[in-house]
């Protein structure tokens, strides 16, 4: 069946939530999912959007997505992060992962970042080698750092 | 001398740029920056700012900043990254890190966002140390993945 990659819009947003859940699943957190319909509508297709995204479509069925936004880096300017790239399981090994690869860095292209980035499982080895063939670096040096919201009230309790 | 935080302004932007340089040469990579003073006042106090900041303020002098912006995880929701969080080097020690550290997120939880993030090089075991103290939590199995504009040009030769 033919694929068709194109722009997310407002009434995806609940099937770009399945494909979200499916990766967590994958990423070996099927609990971390928090947010819901309504959040994908607000900050992907509201008044301010907080992101955008690509969707590969079969027949009436999206099969895949790449979502993404704007950063700044210090060192670089202004850059795109891409927060997923999604396949249903079924349709791997398909090239519809490539084609949404594809989308998300025309369009960093036609924007003229000097960057794009994301995040990868050390243990993901077929993605790291999907990226660093497609000739993007994994860094090894870098760590992520994060703080919950519990976490930053707990911090005031302590540091008043 | 009396330190102030408050928020950054256009005519920060040379100070803040003298920060980010010598964080730069602190990790190990003096040439990495190709902003210019033009890019802060553009995208950090322009009319669509992709950051906002926290200034630390030493009589007339900025001796410290924390940079930051919004990003959308697609498990959490909303949530704010921190790009950088520099003090001057004379000035590391008293303090003013934590000043700057505390007004980001106060500002984090009054946006009401589930969590706050950041990168730390793994060889900073001083930052490192400081972020768990606060209850930060440097997680060991994600990499950051990154391709620059060349790549991402040479990427299209090779992917018509």
């Amino acid at each position: 069946m033919k694929t068709i990659i194109r722009k997310g819009k407002k009434t995806d947003a609940s099937e770009i939530l399945s494909l979200i859940k499916e990766l967590a699943v994958f990423e070996r957190a099927p609990n971390a999912v928090i947010i819901n319909r309504e959040s994908i509508e607000k900050f992907g297709f509201g008044k301010n959007p907080l992101f955008k995204c690509f969707v590969a479509q079969q027949g009436e069925k999206i099969v895949g997505v790449a979502l993404f936004y704007q950063r700044y880096s210090t060192w670089k300017g202004p850059t795109l992060h891409l927060e997923d790239l999604i396949v249903t399981e079924k349709m791997k090994g398909k090239g519809i992962g490539s084609k949404l690869y594809k989308a998300f860095l025309k369009y960093a292209d036609e924007l003229g970042v000097e960057r794009v980035e994301w995040t990868v499982l050390d243990w993901n080895l077929a993605a790291i080698d999907f990226y660093q063939k497609s000739g993007a670096k994994v860094l090894s040096d870098w760590r992520t750092v994060q703080m919950d919201k519990k976490t930053i009230q707990n911090y005031f309790k302590s540091h008043k």
